[in-house]
């Protein structure tokens, strides 16, 4: 028997070849399938040889190839998460409860950010050679794009958007549902004039805002309504409001804007610029419940998201629709959680 | 020849098994390194030839196999980003912009979340076995762990923090020159009395800037110093500041948060509970520069991390030292950018 090397061999480029099972058993003195067995949960070794292949294990700097297993069991263990740049506060807790839950199960996650919601042509290519098991998406996929994940047999999830074209499993907040709490709310205080601050126009979710805040609108007989458009960013929120006033001609009632960063920007105009007070002269709210709407400057009344239950639900879809490929479509829809905040006056609570 | 399936052939589990290269060259009546050709960056394929061989593809669900070259060319493209809860708003920014930055050179990232900085032993194995060419942590590793990695032949570099005892490559913010800036100017403003509220005990960033805080003061000879401990949270900067005035007896002249969401808390809870005009009665300051910071009603006086400039090197240096495994360790600390905000009484800027 040859004396076996002790660190891994250089390659011909001169960079240091990753050690092997085979050298391990050489270096341990065992068979190559002792050493499988070591390393593979569940199979049997007795302690004195799983003591001896680990031993020569850290010596060489060995250890199982996840990646190889993936291509013997056709799984890779990695699922994409696809998000857009996060100008919303919101989705950085939402990235963290989703890599937490996935990896709970085992499952890696394979990050995708795009500059803009409409990119996804960018990464779809990307995530089909990396050989995911699923998709997360926070970003809505062309009709076309989807066909060609479908096509490699790897289920989707859409997170908080869905499609009523598609047959795509989703998981999301009820927008309509939360601004026509919101609408009701303001309308019953006795608030008659709107504006109403949208976000990106590739942003489904600021277009199901803002079509939900427009159709309570209509069906509470109010018509002087007044539409700008932000970036779900801060100082558009700022440039949103000072427009809302110069278009509508004096400020309104109340101001709907489709996320908190713009509500804490619409407050921060009408205060500083304006002189106004929120809320005793105009009513400003939210949607998303993010961590500096509850910051005492702003409170903002808002609808929060129960991003744990979506994140948890969104997580066991895809593994369940990974497990399970036959598993047809599921939508999921979770009323949002009114917040009674401070900057709007509202009715009191029932 | 037998006329090729159409659709990839189920397994005995009843799973659709992915097409391969195989599959794709029967369908389109090619040779096997042809369809090889038009998939590989680079290499000769006829117009004609490549359309065949994509409509085939396209047929199958077929696409190249990034994992399986990956263990080919040793390769896995992927890198860990490693990054701990993100009570701290500044990390999604960055995340973001790491993404992007590997991504413009065909490397993606695989995602670790930790619960708590010090929980880095639960990843490591993870991020050997799925073979990544390298780490980038925002949560500092034991020695242990990175002799662990070290031995795998895997560059590490540590995202805004640094290690005087380990030969480890980092790209951070000079947290000590940021706090001597924020501490003279407060001096010389007249501040005699200071709090200050540091981070999660487990945090490298919170401690140097702790001490970066405490060394200059004591340099300036002040001694009237209290300290309390938040976690980086809004809330613990409410009740740290509550605590602050509890034990120093009296609202200090200045408040030095580690970070600029504790310092908003600190802001809030001085205003609201103690009735203290910021910066009238109190001068209170952060560190990071969050979009937070800039909100009208906070304007918090803090030092801004270069992120754009930290991250580019972050993923260059990784990058690198991938290409390059012989390359020496290097540190790179990038000054903080002063904002002179209206949440603390400064001497005019020169």
């Amino acid at each position: 028997m040859n004396k076996p090397t002790k660190t891994p061999e250089k390659t011909a480029k001169g960079e240091r070849k990753r050690a092997t099972s085979y050298d391990v058993a050489a270096l341990a003195g065992v068979s190559q399938s002792a050493v499988s067995r070591v390393f593979q949960d569940g199979a049997s070794a007795s302690k004195a040889m799983r003591e001896r292949v680990m031993a020569a294990a850290d010596k060489l700097g060995y250890r199982p190839n996840a990646i190889a297993r993936g291509l013997i069991t056709q799984r890779s263990n990695m699922v994409a998460v696809v998000i857009s740049k996060l100008t919303n506060l919101y989705y950085p807790e939402v990235l963290v409860q989703l890599t937490q839950r996935f990896s709970e199960r085992g499952v890696r996650v394979l990050l995708f950010a795009l500059e803009r919601e409409s990119d996804t042509g960018l990464v779809v290519e990307q995530m089909l050679q990396y050989r995911v098991d699923g998709v997360l998406t926070a970003a809505m996929f062309t009709p076309e794009e989807l066909r060609t994940i479908e096509n490699a047999h790897i289920p989707v999830v859409f997170y908080n958007r869905t499609s009523k074209d598609q047959l795509v499993s989703s998981v999301r907040c009820d927008q309509e549902e939360g601004e026509r709490w919101l609408v009701d709310e303001l309308v019953a205080a006795g608030h008659r004039s709107f504006g109403i601050v949208e976000g990106p126009a590739d942003s489904v979710v600021s277009i199901e805002r803002k079509m939900g805040a427009l159709n309570e609108l209509a069906e509470k007989g109010i018509t002087d309504v007044t539409t700008v458009s932000g970036d779900f960013g801060y100082e558009t929120g700022r440039r949103c409001f000072a427009e809302l006033v110069q278009k509508h001609g004096s400020p309104p009632d109340a101001v709907i804007a489709a996320n908190d960063v713009m509500a804490i920007g619409c407050i921060d105009e009408a205060r500083e610029v304006f002189g106004l007070a929120v809320p005793g002269d105009i009513s400003i709210v939210g949607f998303d419940g993010v961590g500096p709407a509850r910051y005492a400057a702003y409170d903002v009344t808002t609808v929060r998201q129960p991003v744990q239950r979506m994140t948890e639900s969104a997580a066991s879809m895809l593994l369940e629709r990974i497990e399970n490929p036959e598993l047809s479509p599921e939508k999921r829809a979770f009323s949002g959680i009114p917040v009674r905040g401070g900057s709007a006056r509202l009715p009191a609570a029932k």
